[in-house]
């Protein structure tokens, strides 16, 4: 078989366990999405995965919606429709409204838009930026 | 030649300099960077692009610094070299500080090593998030 | 009607029968995946690419797991599904176990992050790379 | 050292020159450019590469000028410096005026924007264009 | 839930409708594609895609057939499965036979791997397609 | 200033030079190339970046040399100029040769080109791939 099954809470070992515990607990829901039941196939990935989210995630000089609408933008420009869709849910759950997300899709629209404008009219940086 | 030249303040239509002229006004400046002066070589790309970034990247609901993360992150993964040295200039004018631009990456590089797992591992989109 | 159809080996010219031969053989297997039978819609390009693949991927400096392992590498980090599907089996055919796959997508997903904060960060080459 | 050198034609082996000779003929033109001197270091490769090149870029149901905005688009499109530079040349060859130039790249701008709406959208495919 | 809903034309706003009915009347077509109908939740997105579509897909110095396969191209070369579909069907409409969709994806993929070829190998700009 | 600076060793908190002598330990080297003095600037990041990539680079199911090119190959192919420097220098010391480093680069470059033939027909994954 070509892919790999997801390891639900009964079948996992205890030390994938204690992850979900820990995401079930930092997320104050009872499920954990798909994504985690594919990673605990490989323990090590999980847990490195798990803690490097958790320690980027939490509010610091950002706050956690600006950090969810970021997380989408990346995912809406690498077309990764998984992470779509979760990171919409996540930013949901941090407050993002219908309008933030109509404006946010806007400056991703446009940013991948002028990205190739840049790049196609082989645009040199300007001084200012560099110095 | 390859490249189209840059079109400067001096040696600009009317039409290109009545843009130019609103963009400092905007901007709160007195000079113009190279992906303006790129575009005017197509005084409608320069028009529409102009009155669309101004129209996307007013105060919403979002404030202008956290479209300019977000224009920011955009530009990274996707490796424009001039839209990052432009954006990273244009989120500093916005309040971007270094602690705000260290986690910005730090959210950037996280969002595009799980679209990789998450495509990777064939992760399937779970029911709660379609529904 | 969008998409073209695929072309059934009952179905197909003498020409294009000959290539699924030929990659029935290859592959010691009795059936061809969809990419061909796609692909044989337009015979010039299904016989450039099977002769390319098959000249890339036999066994040289490289061997023949390592280089499926690249393919899908690069598959993963571009989001193609069908290529992550079908390449995660090629790659199970030439021996790749769940511990390698693990570790695979743990590089993948790490490269994509660092290649992020490398440009993110504008991180200029060190001169020892380039002499 | 980190990159590989460029293979002069006056450093050539015999097999590679044959391949130089012909690309000069094609192009009725009396230089080579970097792309290929590079490549050179993998005779294999540059036989290959040239022979799909040529075989894909003749005049067929569409015209060479066509295939080589084409190939623009899609260079802009992954910001692959050398190719933009490249294939512009390639393009105005073929007679790519900068009318031309400017409308290719509005609609490349225009389609990476709408590409990330669409996504970020989750936008469902249409029955129609299923059927 | 995550996804916003498609808005019918009957549950749509007058200013919503007045888009609906131009982009039918542009088109010659009695429906509207989903893309529009999830913009249409954002409607000054809506206008602005819908304007700058239309400005750009215009006859010009590039006839509406070859900026559809450029289209395509870009849609392909980002993986975006929608707009994939739905300018496969675009370009049908201006056009575009077999033999040209054939001979589009050959450059398209062709330009795929010379771009990474080029980047991978490290090739240098020549001087003649800078100055 | 729109970039940060490099933080040198001379320069660095002692927090800092303890990631750089263990850089320099697992390296068998006496220097630190600009990536690392560059995420210097945002200690955590610099912390967990580093134990990632020592965690995952390590010799497993996969053997150094293997991890490297897969390295390379995700960095050609998202244009990353700086990552491709420094990874076809980490690959060298870890033993890719000349043929090594051609026959990935066409590995790379073929990927590349069928993930674009494989979504351009729109390719359906076929059910022995999914069950």
């Amino acid at each position: 078989m070509a892919t790999l099954g997801l390891v639900e809470y009964a079948d996992a070992s205890p030390e994938v366990r204690a992850i979900y515990d820990e995401i079930m607990t930092a997320r104050q829901t009872d499920w954990i999405n798909n994504f985690w039941k594919a990673l605990a196939n490989d323990p090590p990935t999980l847990r490195r995965t798990w803690d490097s989210i958790r320690q980027i995630m939490v509010p610091g000089a950002l706050d956690p919606l600006t950090k969810e609408l970021v997380y989408l933008a990346v995912s809406a420009t690498n077309q990764c429709a998984y992470c779509i869709a979760s990171h919409t849910a996540s930013a949901r759950r941090q407050g993002m409204t219908d309008a933030m997300f109509a404006e946010l899709m806007a400056v991703v629209g446009m940013a991948n838009e002028t990205n190739r404008l840049a790049s196609g009219y082989q645009v040199k940086i300007d001084d200012r930026f560099v110095a």
